[in-house]
């Protein structure tokens, strides 16, 4: 539909200039979007820095304790929050790109345009500049037929008369080339400002379909990213479902466990026989140091120099001989 | 299950103590959780205000061009989004009250707790003390039969043997002793362990629930305000899709437009009979500059005193009398 060639007329034909000023936007309103764009894209990148120190916070969380396993699950989800919100900065950047491309596109056309509408401007100008005359060529007509009627109701002299007729018939004549002239370039302007509004509506069209795409990229990066963000939120909840109470508590104890061994109780016969069997043996070791096997007295006591923190004799010493330090 | 009851025995008893320094954990983890998510609402807070900032670029964005009512779709856009991130910045800090809330829930628990363990710690220790006498008891035994065997390898006299023997019998007394005090000490120390064991685990399996109910809810909260911005960019789209062009550019044409009528064509015969009717008027009317109605002239030219800018004279001065300035 052609609006342009139905909305711009009217008085003082003021349409052309509105709608040339109104090309003039079209830059404006592309840089205007790039810039929006730029200050949504900053606005990701400085959430997606946050949140990657709040994943760093995530990590710092406390190691000791049941709960600690679920820091890092917390600390996952903030980093792939983080990723999303960078690749959305990206993705917004590179789509910057193509709104200035698409920028300097824009001018070309605009160029061109310009130079298809100096005729019309031209036309205007022309038409206002007759129209100024035709007023004044009329008045002048009328006040020459008002002379000539005065000049009849004082019933002048007939030479009065006619060098009155003679002025109003030249007033008639120079009245009839201005309203000619008029015609002339009211036509010259119909057809050139017809001609240019539809072109400046073409031009508006292209400029809106364009950026209208770019809006569609502009919400289609942002959703993607949403849909992104909803799997990692997904993610989490799913991830902290998964880490159960149990298995908190079983996690920990298997990590920070000190032995499942209970103290054992002593059999008072056993042990001291035990400690003859050793003393004997040592003396025939030429009291080396060196215990018998198989005698290990309470099993709360026994150690061995190349133990590992926590673990059992019997763990690290397996069929070697073993040194006492202490029982207790 | 009693994971704790199972995994905290071993060497030297430390279990009661990792189970002691693992629940002073809880309450550190507690202000952490508080600490992460007070830093997640400030980053949200920190989106929201340049959001609404965003949505301040738009609604700069140029009145001007055919563009122009795209701008409100993202004024519109911006604003909700950030009202989305406030809205979860605030859920977020209930939750911190929750958080906080728990904590001191929990250094209640802690305080009942830490009272119930203090007889464990003194088993631990009775243990610990009877351990360190049993060996030195031991050896003693051991030298005292050591000695007996010599001298009666070397066939002592009587006197010295029995001498030895009572001191063997003394040295087996004494050993037997301390084995009985190990024996009841590590009985007690078994009982309270077991005991506190269980008690600890079910305070870190209450933490833990806590813990993941507060983790639930911050997931819910993070959860809703995801569905909610969803919506807003599903909104966001539909309004981009739903100003098509051609509305965009009926829109520019309907409130920039100047003026559906283009300037007529002049009829010569017309045109200067009106002039003469006209005059006839205005001389009858004294020459007040009035003219006849119904009798404007070159339609691109009749103007009015009182008219708004763009505004034809008809359309202002309905069945009044109009004044001329200009017909051009």
């Amino acid at each position: 539909m052609s609006y342009f060639g139905e909305h711009f007329w009217g008085e003082k034909n003021h349409g052309f200039d509105v709608l040339y000023q109104s090309m003039k936007q079209g830059p404006v309103s592309t840089k205007e979007l790039a810039d929006f764009i730029r200050e949504r894209a900053t606005i990701e990148e400085t959430y997606s820095k946050a949140m990657a120190k709040l994943s760093k916070l995530a990590s710092n969380g406390t190691p000791m304790g049941t709960f600690a396993p679920l820091w890092e699950v917390f600390r996952v989800s903030s980093d792939k929050l983080a990723l999303c919100h960078l690749e959305l900065t990206r993705k917004l950047q590179d789509l910057i790109k193509d709104v200035l491309r698409y920028g300097e596109e824009q001018l070309k056309a605009h160029k061109k345009c310009k130079e298809e509408a100096v005729g019309t401007l031209d036309a205007v100008q022309v038409l206002a500049g007759v129209s100024q005359l035709l007023p004044k060529s009329r008045e002048n007509y009328l006040n020459r037929c008002m002379d000539q009627e005065r000049l009849r109701r004082e019933s002048t002299n007939q030479k009065e008369m006619d060098k009155a007729e003679t002025k109003t018939k030249k007033a008639a004549e120079s009245l009839r080339r201005s309203v000619e002239k008029y015609n002339s370039a009211r036509a010259d302007f119909e057809q050139k400002m017809l001609d240019s509004a539809l072109r400046f509506q073409a031009l508006e069209e292209t400029h809106l379909r364009h950026m209208k795409a770019l809006l569609g990229s502009y919400a289609h990066s942002v959703e993607n990213t949403h849909v992104q963000i909803g799997q990692v939120h997904e993610e989490f909840k799913q991830n902290i479902e998964n880490v159960s109470v149990e298995m908190l508590l079983r996690k920990f104890a298997e990590s920070k466990g000190t032995g499942r061994e209970k103290p054992g109780p002593l059999d008072f016969e056993a042990y001291s026989t035990a400690a003859l069997q050793e003393g004997n043996y040592e003396a025939a070791a030429g009291r080396q140091g060196l215990s018998p096997p198989g005698t290990e007295p309470a099993r709360a006591g026994a150690t061995c120099s190349c133990r590992r923190p926590g673990a059992r004799v019997r763990d690290v010493c397996r069929g070697g001989r073993r040194r006492f330090h202490c029982p207790a």
